[in-house]
């Protein structure tokens, strides 16, 4: 943590602030260990304070070493007295996440108190730029997401069956997650059987599931925090034509991204290779959503492995590689593996197999 | 959702705004019927207009049928093209939602869009107070997540057992809410035993339960969206006099503020009943929260029922009643209640006996 706070206050010199006013919940966790649902970081060159209510103050006390824990009743009125108490003058805040009303409750706040000369500026992305290189214990806490949300997988894809409903699936493998030690669901759980599938967001329904068609099961665990993110694709029976061209398109396109990764490649060329696979077989109009993302304390974070992105894939980072191919009426195919960049090259941190044929 | 479209409208031109472009989920929602994580909302007295991007269009169209749906892509140009193409000029945004950097971002895409004269005007509760008041449907969708949630603590209370963990005893109930039919549940749950009690937004640890000592269970489901909230508070074996003593008064406070609420009363007042009760006990230090809160698509939302609240309790409000009191050290008791305002009167939509006791 005081590495994470090093690093930060570097990054703030380099951006001409005297401190940082840390709102966003996955940053307020990365930088200070506190895990409650309430509360605010400032931090200067010199102190590290950790602003919540009485509600959280004992557990901040615990997970907070590095911090001062201040305690704060309803109101603004701690910002001036921090902003005084630490004699800072440009405080950068968080653009991303800080709503609009409480930006205009803290200038307000710092108004009435006669803190002329301070200002408050919005940043983006200062803390998730830090937070894309993870350390090997965060490594480490992903793999361990991954082996759970795995291992509740081999359970419950060898009971699937003909007829029963996409919600009974989702909920049987949330149920074994848990039981195998996660904290939550890393987000809703996604399973898409036939038409459904051409939705990469389809929530489960009372739908039953029929043989032959693409069942696409989205999933993950949550882990002290930590998220992984995975995809397969599955079929009970024989497969279609199409279920079988679909599915080999995704699958080289996936691999192709996977052994092309290199420390230093933008992340929109590793976009870019499993694109125009998927261009070549005919499916370029159905890729619709970016070959993957960031993962760590947020299941979505930077960086974004999208058409465009210019930002380095680096050692370090770890990332879902996600290709998908979705035909409206009839359904879609997507491969997705948490992965870490590591020794030069893609370490997929997913080990189950990518065989689509369920045996119900 | 016609009905709730057109009291919005008539607020957005007491508010002297020509448009309000919803982007808080469960308004959203509440308003459309659309059930997605992204989207945008663009009410004019003419348009009700749905922006959302490929993922959900589909899902949109069937479930938000009063609206036209927009599919938009990365970026906000969409937004000064709607504003162009229904003539608005004063339109109002959701400031308590809304990210600073979201609404620079539209007011950028505003002044690229060369729409000179269009404002965008941070707005606060526009929809929250139409949401406060709740039609006979979504009492009845609370109602049945309170069903659901009292059922499951029927079925979990009688296996408490001395020496489980506290994380046991809440996945056990959360597994029979999600059995019985919740979609998730409302909140993550509290089970928290002995000193912990003392904490009112402890999280279930692997420290076993014991006998003598207060087990703080606040528990909820959601159904259909809307969400119920539940405390109670059990003793395995003899409760101590301390136990007793406290768990008397907290029941007295939470029943004489049931007794007490009237349409009219401003919230605050409400609060004020239990509060007096908790004060000539001798515990007015140990009681350091409001005494209820809305509850609807929000497990928190308007009106608060805390000390200055001025907001009237109204015909058709569902709340919650929930005091406490927390002896750090020794733990806490809680007893909460998620009731409806109807015929002048409190209805508790909770059944559950307020019996400490647990067989185990």
């Amino acid at each position: 943590m005081r590495d994470r706070l090093a690093r930060l206050r570097h990054r703030l010199g380099e951006a001409g602030l005297e401190a940082l006013l840390v709102s966003t919940p996955e940053n307020r966790r990365w930088l200070s260990g506190f895990t409650g649902s309430a509360g605010w970081l400032f931090i200067t060159p010199h102190h590290a304070l950790l602003a919540t209510d009485f509600r959280y103050v004992e557990q901040a006390e615990q997970e907070a070493p590095a911090f001062r824990v201040v305690r704060i009743g309803a109101g603004l009125s701690w910002f001036p007295q921090l902003v005084r108490e630490t004699g800072v003058r440009r405080v950068g805040c968080e653009a991303a996440h800080l709503p609009v009303a409480t930006y205009q409750g803290l200038l307000d706040a710092l108004r009435e108190a006669g803190a002329e000369g301070v200002s408050l500026q919005p940043t983006q992305g200062l803390v998730e730029a830090l937070r894309m290189g993870k350390d090997p214990q965060e490594v480490a806490l992903i793999a361990r997401a991954v082996a759970i949300a795995e291992e509740a997988m081999r359970r419950v894809a060898p009971t699937i069956r003909e007829g029963e409903t996409e919600r009974a699936v989702a909920w049987r493998l949330e149920k074994e997650m848990r039981e195998l030690g996660a904290e939550a669901v890393a987000f809703p759980i996604i399973v898409a059987a036939g038409p459904s599938a051409a939705l990469p967001h389809h929530r489960p329904t009372d739908r039953p599931l029929r043989r032959g068609e693409p069942i696409v099961i989205d999933w993950g665990a949550r882990y002290q925090g930590y998220c992984c993110d995975i995809t397969r694709t599955f079929c009970l029976g024989a497969p279609s034509d199409t279920f079988r061209r679909v599915y080999g398109t995704v699958l080289t396109a996936q691999q192709q991204a996977m052994a092309a990764i290199r420390p230093g490649m933008p992340a929109g060329e590793a976009d870019g290779v499993a694109r125009r696979v998927i261009e070549e077989a005919g499916y370029g109009e159905n890729f619709g959503h970016s070959l993957g993302h960031g993962i760590g304390l947020a299941v979505h974070e930077a960086p974004r492995l999208g058409p465009g992105s210019q930002t380095p894939l680096e050692e370090g980072m770890v990332f879902t590689v996600e290709p998908g191919v979705y035909l409206s009426g009839w359904g879609g195919v997507r491969i997705e593996d948490t992965v870490a960049l590591e020794g030069g090259r893609v370490r997929p941190l997913t080990t189950l197999p990518k065989d689509p044929l369920l045996p119900g």
